[in-house]
């Protein structure tokens, strides 16, 4: 059922009845059967909401108009939006102080009702549902309580997997490789063919960091064997078993926060302040101008400036004695502020490491997984040599990285360390990824995106002092907002009319929709969106 | 039913058939039931394996006799080891081979059969049952497969938490604080009620130094707010932004293998060569004569000389400009090789903290949950000021790290990553914890480790030219070989009859049983270990 069909008390529990695996919808039909009266009364009551909220939704005049869904559809979905109280809501507000007692919860949005949140949708604990275009800092594949995922826990055969959690690494399961084939080695960037699982995604840079370190002092030691005042000195932190190198990143980059990855993070002081740090190059990332067509000459000069950067950085860090082993770059510049440069400079860079010698490293924490269009964004720059190492987390439910043969640790406990990842999580990640090919998701992204950002454009035309630099590759949207203030407030605003949208950079938000996100949800919250910028003050 | 009692097919298969929650033995019984001749024939094999095995074991003279089991017992257990092939066997061997082809494999010790694995033993891919006293490098708390958990599993409502993973600093679920109270909080050492949950040992470590760092910082600062220098050059990981601050560690000391923790961690050179790290100061770990008794003042000058260290290195790397915030140690170092300083050694390192104004950090990854007798390590100290921070993980299922009230970030975001932890192991946490409870596991732990540590010492007595050094608390032993050849080969020896054991340092061997490991569990570790010292040659 679409937002602004007309629909009943039938429907909806026809609706419940044929949600696949959702036993809280299940439930939840007992309890209208045994208590009915009072069950329809509380239901009658949302249904108006509902209808109250889209019926005003659908009303004023000049709008973006929903379009028919497509064949294939998400059936555990929401029809859309129902809010009930302001977010957070009182219950949320309790809890809130009850967790702060406990720990730091001043970041804390609401709480939320996972078991009721399906799809697009993400249900709070006072009871609103709201379209989630945020979900969980990008980190939910295909929707909440898939039910694909649902029958995969039922399956007696699987639990074992969620209770013995194993030490991968010396002890794994019978079918772990098979489940690494189905499920990460059956979407691996082109040329890379190993892959290590790690439990986050600042493990993964880190132990991709600790990858491409060993490569290069291998490849610096030639064939000698390593010398006993290495083994010595490495044991008490000193030179030459730690060499001072280096990985260069980018300003406004952001790859983790545990003290390696911190190094190469620039993205906001808060990640950063009070922490030691190391002395490694950072370079300018582009800061390109919108729109790109009107910049064309300023834009390339800009990225040019930014790779001429890069090399005199590698040649003043080697003349220091910190050579730059690794170049570690995100496709889309996300927690920064989704800052994007063009294919050609990423080829160009591509370039530029190996001609330094340097480690290509692409962090696809943030962007893989398929939202860009492409199982991993930096597929579409159209490189000749495939990069060397490329980490992951979030969507893909493990953390990891692929990387070419050569830079496989020589020996075994080099890259290494209790879990190595989570077995259960590999095995989610393969029906993820059956669910992805099954469903055509990445076509789904491209075309999903281009709704939204025609829709997102055409707000920016009509309202161009509230919204700027509109930019985006699938439904990896973003824009600029006219301040902090302003994009905060926009955000809160949005939470109450019953969308989720998150922040980044200093004044953008960004769009981080789940791969189930569809045409008909763009509309449903540009229409939503376009009230609020036609009511902004 | 105990090992070396008589018992037939109607015994296993009533066996099998009352197993709560093991839905592989019903498989197994429905498999017999289809094909009963060819499946009789099999099990009347293993049978007699296991007959001759057992019976072997107790056919020698001089050896240590099995108790009686103690009331409370692990009725999902099995009742013994059962050798089919070498380990690792033909299959694992394959599947090595199958894994070597996607990311170095030489860790891997053998494959592993999950489903079929319960209690104290795992079952590998080649139907080989072997007693664990390694338990996935101490990681796996009340057993494999165990019923509580497996149920926790069935549970409709329970569904949600494992397939929707939320980001838990800004979106967490309903019963969150719930969680951590009922599991963490309910087991918190005393006097550090703040809790943060991680993914891993290693970024617990890795937070808990940040949460030390931001400590230091405004005791430093004072009232005065940050400055705008601080907050533009921790951008570009420069002082004063990103201070040169420091964290004592010990010789032998592992604290993980990221890069903050990995310049704390001085075990192993494997971890650390070729690794870029901080010039922290390390001072050395005491090294305790055995028997403890025969050489009191000894120790007693050892433990005083790595503490005048520690003081010195403090003034040193004051002097220096690398400020010590803060000291971490492990109350048994583990990975080390079970390097053990008395109670009083910690109380006055806990003085010499506080002396100085830094942080005492106690991680517990390895040492808490239990099996030295008390929930956490430390405790045994009897401290009159608590540690500051104290970290976990492994036999925890989630990481994280408890702190005193002062060590609480001053803002939203400092301590954050997208998920930091995952609540299914906080679901799962909670319940070991109900069990460990309800069994008295603490108890256990403390009785089946004198029946382990007694042993030991017999053997240390029968053949003191291969077993020095024993110690423990506990079922937290260990014991040293005369060189790592002969530990290796130990371990080989016992693992192809029935008992995985694991190293550590160089040339010790670690016990690291789950929490239901009993006295009968010791005995019979005794009896297999004790014909192979016989045999040893």
């Amino acid at each position: 059922m679409r937002p602004g069909a007309s629909f009943g008390t039938a429907d909806l529990l026809h609706g419940l009845r044929t949600s696949p695996g959702i036993r809280c919808s299940l439930q939840f039909e007992v309890f209208l059967v045994k208590e009915s009266k009072m069950a329809l009364m509380l239901l009658s009551r949302q249904l108006t909401c509902s209808l109250q909220q889209n019926s005003r939704l659908f009303a004023c005049g000049h709008r973006l108009i929903s379009q028919t869904a497509a064949k294939i559809d998400v059936d555990f979905d929401y029809d859309g939006p129902l809010m009930k109280t302001e977010v957070p809501g009182p219950r949320s507000r309790e809890l809130m102080k009850q967790l702060n007692g406990i720990q730091n919860a001043e970041a804390v949005h609401f709480f939320c009702n996972y078991q009721e949140s399906r799809g697009n949708y993400l249900v709070d604990v006072d009871g609103n549902r709201m379209l989630d275009l945020y979900s969980q800092i990008s980190s939910i594949p295909i929707g909440y309580s898939h039910p694909s995922l649902m029958k995969l826990l039922q399956q007696p055969q699987n639990l074992s997997t969620f209770v013995n959690r194993p030490a991968l690494g010396i002890l794994p399961p019978e079918n772990f490789a098979e489940k690494l084939k189905e499920s990460l080695l059956s979407v691996a960037p082109k040329g890379l063919q190993q892959v290590m699982t790690m439990s986050c995604g600042s493990c993964s840079n880190e132990n991709a960091f600790k990858a491409i370190f060993m490569w290069y002092r291998n490849k610096e030691r030639g064939n000698n064997n390593v010398t006993k005042e290495e083994l010595e000195t490495c044991m008490i932190n000193q030179y030459p078993g730690c060499p001072d190198y280096s990985i260069l990143s980018f300003m406004g980059g952001f790859h983790g926060r545990t003290m390696g990855c911190l190094a190469t993070t620039h993205s906001k002081a808060i990640h950063k302040l009070d922490i030691p740090s190391f002395d490694w190059p950072i370079a300018p990332f582009p800061r390109l101008k919108y729109p790109l067509e009107e910049f064309v000459k300023e834009n390339q000069q800009e990225e040019a400036r930014c790779l001429e950067e890069v090399e005199d950085l590698i040649v003043k860090y080697r003349k220091k004695k910190r050579i730059v082993a690794g170049i570690i770059i995100e496709p889309i510049q996300s927690e920064g502020g989704d800052n994007h440069a063009s294919d050609k400079f990423f080829r160009k860079l591509r370039d530029i490491t190996r001609k330094h010698g340097c480690a290509f490293l692409v962090d696809e924490v943030q962007t893989g997984g398929g939202c860009t269009g492409k199982f991993w964004a930096h597929e579409h720059w159209g490189l000749d040599d495939p990069a060397d190492v490329v980490t992951f987390s979030k969507k893909m439910m493990t953390g990891g990285f692929f990387h070419k043969e050569e830079f496989r640790p020589n020996g075994p406990y080099r890259i290494f360390n209790t879990w190595l990842g989570d077995p259960s999580k590999n095995l989610m990640l393969a029906e993820v990824i059956n669910v992805i090919k099954r469903e055509d998701l990445l076509n789904n992204a491209t075309h999903a995106g281009k709704a939204l950002l025609a829709g997102l454009l055409d707000l920016q035309a009509r309202y161009p002092h509230l919204i700027s630099r509109v930019r985006g590759r699938g439904t990896f949207c973003s824009f600029d907002t006219p301040d902090d203030t302003t994009r905060n407030k926009l955000i809160a605003i949005a939470r109450n009319k019953g969308v989720v949208l998150g922040g980044c950079g200093d004044r953008s938000i960004r769009f981080r929709p789940t791969l189930i996100f569809k045409d008909h949800h763009a509309h449903l919250f540009l229409n939503i969106f376009s009230d609020i910028l036609a009511d902004f003050k």
